[in-house]
């Protein structure tokens, strides 16, 4: 099938971009002799999975128990589940390892690590540490006193393996160059293998000393003392990495195929049925590019970004692209396909069950994901 | 089952709220002696439509065919198809409509009037002109030569029949107050009832005169020449449109329930499950309450809002809730569940499947909505 003859809006994923990406991250992660771990958020697909595991174990990372259950069930058992395990999802990880998920979690506190060692069941729960190198978000600073009383809590008990530590250059997605996104993969290295070596100190086992995001996966100088990494969003990229000068131009693997379904020449504007829902209400690439809107609107051919035309606005159904010059109307008549480049992949993708997958301009599969809790 | 045994994220719908939003609308309506077609892009769920329809004819507008399919084969035959009919969606609502449903589309454009009138098969388009009453998106303004253009073409055509003329006031959810919204409403009643004038006038049809969002349908002052209204987000209503006075405090039906994961005493926050995915990156209510941020925090039982907590941050699993006294962490331990009201419920509910309707604090029952396209 011709990819103009798909509905509208459809998600589309270029074949050759998402082999390219995969296969770069593999072999960079190769060539420095660290273990691949990827985030599986993204794309929360099996075939990209695949893709994205080619050369590597086969161990994932994922972000809900809902995509833990549905790439186990799918052959991926090796996965860390990398979001802080509260406690009223203990009993759910515990579904999962009993099922045969040989399934990581991460805490970063001292009540969380009493839920794991206190459950009723049988399952042995793997645990990492989260240390916060600098992102903010969740973990402990390298230093803290914490980390130790975690970490004796998992060791002392039966129903618990101390697996070491984690952390998430997370801070690196606001970085303005690779100058920058170099200065947090040293901070993201630096504070985990600190953390690794307060453990080993202490006579604790850390056999594991996990850390990534895709822009320190890619640009990282060195990743000595670390024995894996998670980077996610490489597998796509969008508008927000490649304007933080994590990836180039030709790395943007996803897209968002729209119909021009209304011309308002009164207002200057082609509207197109791009809208919130399809692309998602994610701005992130305004920051450094405050023209970036809510897309980058293409040609639906070739995926050449279109001069001076993005999505600057949006409801429900609807996307708006002003109009400088009337000859744009000529160029987009109503019908006309075109493609919009996204600011996050991740988010964007989360509206849609499956990818149009295409080979230039001809629909070459479908690929299947999972969304949802 | 009690509120708190739910995963999270889970999306929680109050009956009795949604109960009694709808009937004051409905009430309302009739009143005002306005058919109500409410537009059921919001909650996208068959029991929800049952309920915004109760007293009415049961007419809907949908924002997507596969809404308009999915209530056909749930017995919704009258629909409003209300975003301008693409070219390429021409084949789509044929099958829709030889199918049994009584679908109207709308346009706004000389192209799309030869796409309808073009098309091959049998089916009979209803049609409205779409009519632009400041909202500034698609539409043409109420004195456009081409809206007795069009109006002709699919007037003259054995496949198309002419309903009338639409307009959304839309511009109304910009409103600041109640006062800004009435002079919406009078501005969105001058520009349809004109159009439907200049039909006519020309001795045209136009049976159907219709308009509609939901502040304009809550606080219009007249709707004297309009047929019907077709309000959408009244249903559940939500923090934008508490923030411009177009519902209370007490209307807001729609929530997102979360678990605290996480304190990072160290750099000021409480972490929760309510992340981007979980509430969307939807900031809306931010425009009149800045720290509105991505959702207000309430307590899981009472859903009364939690004074000065909000997500301030959001990464894709991940909510980031300031705290400014160290108070707030014993008051919400790792743990304790929470309840997040959203910016924007029409898009907060879109990462969702389905609803938990609670009773209080029981869960008394799950709608399912669709979601994509």
């Amino acid at each position: 099938m011709d990819i103009e003859d798909l509905p509208t809006p459809s998600l589309i994923l270029e074949r050759a971009v998402v082999t390219r990406n995969t296969q770069r991250m593999g072999a960079r992660m190769t060539e420095h002799d660290v273990a691949l771990r990827p985030h599986v958020k993204t794309a929360k697909s099996v075939p990209v999975a695949k893709l994205a595991t080619l050369g590597h174990s086969g161990a994932i990372t994922v972000s809900t128990l809902a995509e833990a259950a549905y790439f186990l069930a799918h052959g991926f058992a090796d996965m860390t589940y990398a979001v802080c395990l509260a406690p009223n999802k203990v009993a759910a990880a515990a579904t999962l390892i009993a099922q045969g998920a040989d399934l990581k979690v991460i805490i970063d506190s001292i009540d969380a690590a009493q839920a794991i060692v206190g459950h009723p069941g049988q399952e042995r729960f793997k645990v990492l540490v989260e240390i916060d190198c600098g992102d903010g978000r969740t973990g402990l600073l390298p230093d803290a006193p914490d980390l130790l009383n975690i970490a004796q809590i998992i060791d002392g008990a039966p129903q618990a393996e101390l697996l070491g530590v984690l952390t998430h250059g997370g801070h690196s997605y606001g970085a303005r160059d690779i100058a920058g996104i170099q200065r947090i993969a040293r901070e993201e290295r630096e504070a985990v293998i600190h953390a690794a070596q307060r453990l080993r100190d202490a006579g604790l086992p850390c056999p594991v000393v996990s850390a990534g995001s895709t822009p320190t996966a890619m640009h990282g100088e060195s990743y000595e003392g670390i024995t894996e990494m998670r980077p996610g969003v490489y597998v796509f990229f969008d508008l927000d990495q490649l304007s933080r000068q994590a990836c180039g131009p030709n790395d943007l693997a996803l897209s968002v195929l729209g119909t021009v379904i209304a011309h308002n020449r009164h207002v200057g504007q082609i509207v197109t049925d791009t809208g919130a829902l399809a692309m998602s209400k994610d701005i992130s690439a305004t920051t450094r590019w405050p023209d970036a809107g809510y897309g980058a609107v293409c040609n639906a051919r070739t995926l050449a970004p279109i001069e001076g035309l993005h999505v600057a606005k949006v409801s429900q159904e609807h996307g708006i692209v002003p109009v400088s010059d009337p000859a744009q109307y000529d160029l987009l008549p109503i019908g006309t396909k075109i493609r919009v480049l996204p600011n996050h992949a991740c988010i964007t993708a989360s509206a849609y069950t499956h990818y149009e997958v295409v080979d230039g301009t001809e629909v070459v599969d479908r690929w299947e994901r999972i969304n949802g809790w």
